[in-house]
């Protein structure tokens, strides 16, 4: 299935589109192709955009002053994904997104995004629709964080995202749940 | 000011209504008073609200197995609160809230929040801002979690909110930034 339908599939499993309707949207997502280990997201450059993930798998961090990574999110195919913060606010990253396999993504414009939400309704709705799912996955993420051990959140996480853990290096895997990869080994065992 | 014109400025902050659109949308919120103590959600009851604060306090929280309390988020004047997880999935609640002191809310039913961004497409681009916003606040809280200590988590809340700090009880404040109520009397020292 091409990209574009790929998409537009996506969009309409919340929202409807007339041929018209988006045919203007479309028109606004470009596509961009990166390999492993490339960066879409660095901290203190702009973030001009958030991403669509048609394939692949990304992982979003933060680097503390002793250059230790923590991640805040892994994402693949449908996930939207940006230095948030910095794109909304047009100010310099303060995190990082690289590829963690070969990816192909869509970009948006937040100039764009807002003039789509503004002209076709149903985008709006989209889009909200999508930032409360997010919102309310990191609530999620929140209390797990406070109230779980490293153990409960790993056996969520399998059970919530099997496809992921298969292709997240367990390094990285160990860095999000926040234990060292020996305790990874011990809990997967 | 009247309840409702504080809710209209509230949303034209981001978004302009006609009055005939304020008419329409006005009839969807119902006026709620509570007292301090009293609960707005309580974990295994339905969640058919999600609430906008007029005016108070209250904080959202988690109870672990041994009963210690996880304070997922305070709200004051201006925020919108709920589960939002069993609101939008009709599902029992996982949370407690709770007021802080003496508060009046604005409750909105799911179907009606729905229905108004059908109708009113600058509804639809006033709950999507503020969902985005709520998205990248929480983004920050988990980045503050993973990578900072109790301290800087403190300076920080101090400096984006100094209002609150001063409203809510030093025990909670100390729970929410995950430290006892002795480390927190040295961290304002």
């Amino acid at each position: 299935m091409d990209h574009y339908t790929l998409l537009r599939n996506h969009i309409e499993a919340i929202c409807t589109l007339t041929d018209e309707e988006w045919e203007f949207v479309r028109g606004y997502f470009h596509h961009k192709k990166l390999r492993k280990h490339q960066f879409l997201v660095q901290k203190g450059d702009p973030v001009p955009f958030e991403f669509w993930i048609i394939q692949g798998l990304i992982k979003a961090y933060a680097l503390d002053e002793d250059g230790k990574e923590h991640i805040l999110q892994f994402g693949m195919e449908n996930y939207w994904v940006s230095d948030h913060y910095a794109y909304q606010n047009k100010v310099p990253a303060t995190l990082y997104v690289d590829c963690i396999e070969d990816s192909d993504f869509f970009c948006l414009k937040l100039e764009d995004r807002e003039y789509m939400c503004q002209q076709i309704p149903a985008m709006a709705n989209f889009f909200r629709t999508k930032s409360n799912l997010g919102y309310i996955a990191l609530q999620q993420r929140i209390l797990s964080l406070l109230t779980e051990t490293a153990e409960q959140r790993y056996s969520k996480l399998i059970k919530k995202l099997p496809r992921l853990i298969q292709r997240v290096p367990k390094k990285l895997l160990a860095s999000y749940l926040g234990v060292t990869r020996e305790t990874l080994s011990r809990l997967k065992g």
